[in-house]
């Protein structure tokens, strides 16, 4: 197989297709609106924002293919003097309207520039507004069936680094019950590009199901004022993930990408109340209680 | 006058004082919240909230005193190899009611070193969810005057400081009309550190005076629904600003500040629409025009 940034960024764009086709069947009513954008510097992309959720608020599924003058923080980084860049990948952010189905995030990407570097980065990871311990542990089972497929180390390592990752630092909290997170996978440890390709396709195709599931399963539990409220405090700590701490977001805002398509990962509205604590026998105080690292969510939650 | 760094402490919180006093009195019906804190390395804080309030829905007076081995960035900014600081101020953001009275910010500090190093920094700036010229102009003409106290050019340089300060480069847009923004004034051009210290002295006195007057002459607007939504809009631009951009947020949640304390600045509420452009004809597109730098809202605000 011959595989080129072209192909998989053709791939990509397939991908990006499939999942607004399933997540518009699963939603049953909303359907995405479609902008198209180039880039100054070269590439550009297709930023796809759902509208008229039945079960999802606000969310995008975002493709983009761009290239030019590698960013001096990476040049930086890998101590080079300039080359230039391609990068592609498809994000994505959903925020559902019942506070019972969580909060999903999506990110493949490839990278490589024209003196031979490439890698593959992206991930996986869930926000409850409620912790559901089965979902949970049904989530990271289908993650691990993921990983599995193709390395045994691969599902501790990156639901490891997907703790790591996914961690709000100043809150002493982690944004959900976290998933699985990789970047930079090139050809350590003996992997060839093939099966990283591979594994970084796997990964996609497992989003729609997955979240598919969970939106079936929650999206006609009952809630109501308190329910609403909490998932807006929770859509608050979302949001100050995503400005204050990843390094995506950052990355894209600080070399001028386009702000609408990186910041649709922003939920609808967020509340902030001044030093909230819900009572940890609460359900809003379980969760709480559980937004911590290093849980086995696959053998049971008990912190 | 013998100016150690207890007096201007000791003063800072005699301001926070008068303030929480002059701003229950402005606002009619809400109170302060007390907290008081204490920083494991040396120091600590009394966080007031507002709560109840008829004309403030949301914000904090704050004071400091915190002291301790001088952070890493900042020994490098200053190519030193180390010393112990003390840093104290008062901080404040209030977000009302009522779309048509504005969100203040004001700030004012003062930092040293073992080594002698000093300077005082700070700034009001004033964000409008609906700009009103003849408030802006007010506004600015209240500043200029304290600033003209001091010294002629002491306006003009901080009003430019203040506009790319407060700047949202991801959206090309300021927070709001500006004001005046200073860092690092100590003894440059002459000055010696008795009147530095008066000035900023003026600008924590001026600010109790400025904000009732916003208070008193519009919280009795009339609004609804529409401008309820916008006020949630550009309280979304304030989470973006001071979560992405502001340095002293960034600097306090990297370096272990109270989260509580520094987030107090963030809203009750925001929302965020994917690509929400107004109509530039509405008097919301009329406000987004005129979130320019460079704008003399003195003399008119033309755009």
């Amino acid at each position: 197989m011959d595989l080129t940034k072209e192909n998989i960024a053709e791939w990509f764009q397939k991908l990006q297709d499939d999942i607004c086709n399933q997540l518009e069947e699963s939603d049953g009513n909303g359907s995405f609106h479609e902008d198209l954008w180039n880039r100054n510097e070269g590439g550009g992309g297709r930023t796809r924002t759902f509208t008229k959720g039945a079960i999802i608020e606000k969310g995008g599924v975002n493709f983009s293919a761009v290239h030019g003058p590698t960013p001096p923080n990476i040049l930086k980084a890998l101590n080079l003097d300039e080359a230039n860049f391609f990068a592609t990948g498809v994000s994505i952010v959903l925020h559902p309207i019942n506070p019972r189905v969580p909060i999903i995030h999506m990110n493949v990407r490839y990278f490589e520039m024209t003196n031979g570097v490439w890698w593959f980065g992206g991930g996986i990871d869930l926000t409850p507004h409620y912790i559901d311990d089965v979902d949970a542990s049904h989530f990271h089972k289908e993650l691990q069936q993921v990983c599995d497929k193709h390395n045994p180390s691969y599902y501790s390592d990156f639901k490891k680094w997907a703790d790591d990752y996914f961690y709000l630092k100043h809150r002493e909290e982690t944004r959900g019950v976290g998933g699985i997170f990789f970047d930079r996978l090139a050809t350590q440890d003996g992997f060839d590009k093939i099966s990283r390709w591979q594994f970084v396709q796997d990964v996609g195709k497992a989003f729609a199901p997955i979240y598919a599931h969970l939106m079936k399963k929650n999206h006609g539990l009952t809630y109501g004022a308190r329910e609403l409220e909490w998932q807006r405090v929770r859509r608050g700590r979302y949001v100050e993930f995503n400005l204050v701490w990843d390094k995506g977001t950052k990355f894209g805002l600080d070399t001028g990408g386009r702000t609408e398509s990186i910041l649709m990962s922003l939920p609808p509205q967020a509340n902030w109340h001044y030093n909230l604590h819900p009572d940890p026998l609460s359900e809003e105080g379980q969760t709480q209680e559980k937004l911590q690292k290093g849980i086995n969510w696959i053998d049971g939650a008990t912190v």
